[in-house]
């Protein structure tokens, strides 16, 4: 991955509102976990969540997630989520993710992963070249 | 409400879980969101989210939203959701949800929501009587 | 089962309903399956897809789906979905689904699903006691 | 729209998958509204769906939705939607969309939908110049 903020751009489609027009809170959970998923392809270039989990028996289940609705996601609007990484940990991962619709904040999602050996679902630690690849990110600055 | 604890039970459908055979966590943002709704119609008799929003253009869109995931969501196994008063505010009401199967909690997510005109979007006081409900919830032990 | 239809009530939630009020049309095609998952947990005594999945690798997918939607489906009320065998082949089941809110029919739900060995994704016949149950169900009366 | 066919790239998630690793009915019924949505937003300059509701009051609903499921959606694999105008009729309109991952055919969905009046939910004719742009679509070769 170039050395620069990770972006995932999603259009808001009509489904994914509600009565009052704008994204449902448990869309936005979606919205976020989907850019995650995005960034670990995109990170290990493409041996992402699917990968690690079918190719190497592991799993990185989210043991925590936070979210900050600061302003809705409006519909008709596309959404940009920025993932960074803000922990690296002996066996757990912490990311961040910025939602925005144009130069609006409408969500900060703050995340805990760890990885798991996706048979007995005990921790383990992070493998080194994902390690190595995280580390590189924790030095991007802000977009 | 009868001042005990909302229990609201769910089902766990095979379409919400994922390949390792247990919820995906965007699915279970979705369970506690669902056991809020449901809280709100059973403390107000009904008039939970859709009358307030229809009825008496008031919404209580959620500012905040905090999971942690601590054990998997099965297959097969009905989720429980307890709901719980945490906090009532001028404007805002802080709600717990323990997502249980069997003995075993499966996740802890904590909420803060603001009472608002839905035409403007902007902060308004709980209503009374709404208050009074959710005040006396505060006092119901834990089951 | 008893040889009466089978019923499957569902609340509608708020995040079903889309910004007329009414059930969007993606959620209900879910509504359809989740009535049809539980359907079959009810024929075979709690053994239905996730059993016959990791239990005995039969995997019933559907091969198609066709829905007339009569009349939206409205928030806040309750949805009641009936499901009726159509037609038992060989190694197809034809299901249908009524789905209601009060005494009216809001849509009308017709698939075909394949009993397939889980592992090679061949078409396998139908086990001979689903077949069984199966055929008792085609003689009940519409609700 | 140029008169070529509408195509309409998606990701496979992870949460769009089941335990077979593939991605769930409930998820596929999706996908086909999602790209019709989207085929709606290319036709008509972006004045689609939403659009046509919040400005002009004209709703689309589908009254009939047809899934014939040919080849299951991979996860890790994109799948291609193609939307092709079927039929115009004096309210109603019938849309083709073809799934599609790499070379294989996965899904091919029939629906049709009709002209509304949104407040009064009223059938009502199909817009000159929204016929206009679906007749062009009718010559449109298959890609």
């Amino acid at each position: 991955m170039a050395q620069e903020a990770f972006l995932f751009p999603r259009r808001i489609f009509f489904g994914d509102c509600d009565l009052l027009g704008i994204a449902f809170t448990g869309r936005i959970t979606n919205f976020a976990i989907e850019a995650i998923e995005a960034f670990w392809d995109e990170l290990l270039d493409g041996c992402g969540w699917l990968y690690l989990l079918t190719e190497e028996k592991i799993a990185i289940p989210f043991v925590h997630l936070t979210f900050d609705f600061i302003s809705p996601v409006k519909a008709g609007l596309q959404l940009v989520c920025e993932v960074r990484v803000q922990k690296v940990g002996a066996s757990s991962v912490g990311l961040q993710v910025f939602g925005r619709q144009g130069q609006t904040t409408c969500f900060d999602c703050r995340s805990t992963s760890v990885f798991m050996d996706a048979t007995s679902f005990s921790k383990i630690p992070i493998t080194d070249n994902i390690r190595e690849a995280l580390l590189i990110c924790l030095t991007i600055p802000a977009s």
